[in-house]
């Protein structure tokens, strides 16, 4: 079945999540087209969120913003239902994970606006085209990923520390990475940090706070890109009463290119 | 007076506005300084307004937005009060304009919110610069501008048509336009037509909704930017109950370069 979903388009995988019929992680599904991480939250907290997500673009990369109550993207994913259309979903309530549900129609209020943020995928299918090694894929694990004493740049109540994610490179690699990186504002953009894990208040490579840990070979060294999880950590360590998620690595699919985040249409709402 | 100002600082301009020695329009005055528009709302309508912004980025390019109740922009102006340190302000209720003021003591509540919005003066110094013809700059007028039948995105209450300024342009001095103002995506970018006006619902061109009309010379044709102004035509629009911008053409002066405008660390907030 999953040969077969490579091939498939965002809205087939869309439509399989919704009659439950795909229930499992999205990594190499509907190759090509954007997966997005979604981020639910009350109304009352949507200001001090989008703020967030706007002052912290490399963390936070906006796809789109629903209107209140409403549960369409209606530009990444027209007819699309984002309260059944995500294999797997995680409630919190006061920063504790109270449940996971195949759908959300006991979770839904007329109250919540969601957030779809871009995600490491689409850069990383850019990154192995370019003949580039993504060191998780290789081995087939989660890329590990480590909390930063880097602050983000706080937005009311709304703070906390920047999550990344790393991937082994050769220097020369990691310029190639840079400049690849830099094409995809949407998806992380180019990396922020490489080298030494102590400068930005990583201690253990070895021991990921979140994901997988991967080999690091001679010659290579640690770089480090922004990372989608930053928003549930502040989310969870702000006081935030009530937010949803799409399960880890259990993304939304949208019917957006990957080559489409490079085309200003796409960066640019309107026009 | 003014020849000395064209080498100020933003710093220096805004601290001639706050003790009121500066009370004029500011184009031309600190040269290669970022100038912004401002314009305030209440919290209530701070999340609409932002959302707004990010879905026509065109129209509403954001530079920053502070926390409600703080007049001070510690991005792009530390140390600097939005309440004093422009040289003239409009004060609107339910859409009609009720005060003009040389500052805002009388009028700050601690429930508003700033947003500085990039403004046009960015990218027409880098037309001269590369020795393209700024029309109402060589007229010494201002630019005129025309409502368009181009919706913008809505966001919530929010909605209404884009408002464009224009500059005639020959075809070829028109690409160059494009490609010098796509480095300046927080000074409105590259114009989103050029040609027939009744394209985009212009009837009239010797006759602007704001500014003065510019004259187009044979062999040219009218190239049309996103305006600031669609920000307060929306605004007013929509029944927002209280909002305060600029007077037009009285802006505010930023730290920031016009350069600054086109390196990662300004467009991508924290890093």
């Amino acid at each position: 079945m999953i040969e077969q979903l490579r091939s498939a388009s965002g809205r087939d995988i869309r439509l399989l999540c919704r009659d439950k019929t795909w229930t499992a992680p999205t990594a190499g599904l509907a190759l090509g087209y954007v997966q997005a991480n979604l981020v639910i939250v009350p109304q009352v907290w949507a200001f001090e969120f989008l703020l967030f997500c706007y002052r912290n673009p490399r963390a936070c990369p906006l796809l789109e913003v629903t209107e209140p109550g409403c549960p369409e993207p209606r530009r990444c994913a027209p007819g699309a239902d984002l309260r059944t259309d995500l294999p797997r979903y995680c409630i919190f309530q006061n920063g504790q994970l109270v449940a996971e549900s195949l759908e959300l129609h006991d979770f839904w209020r007329d109250d919540l606006v969601a957030f779809l943020l871009g995600c490491s995928f689409s850069f990383e299918r850019a990154l192995l085209r370019a003949g580039l090694p993504v060191r998780h894929v290789e081995c087939q694990c989660n890329v590990p990923m480590y909390k930063t004493n880097i602050p983000c740049e706080p937005a009311g109540r709304l703070h906390g520390s920047l999550v990344v994610s790393m991937r082994p490179l050769k220097p020369r690699q990691a310029l190639e990475a840079c400049q690849i990186c830099s094409r995809f504002p949407l998806a992380h953009g180019p990396p922020l940090h490489w080298g030494d894990p102590a400068e930005i208040g990583i201690l253990d490579l070895t021991r990921p706070d979140f994901g997988d840990p991967v080999p690091i070979y001679p010659g290579e060294v640690p770089v480090f890109w922004a990372c989608g999880v930053t928003s549930q950590t502040v989310l969870q360590e702000s006081g935030v009463d009530f937010v949803i998620t799409h399960k880890p690595g259990h993304m939304f699919l949208t019917d957006w290119r990957d080559e489409d985040l490079a085309r200003s249409q796409v960066n640019c709402y309107s026009f």
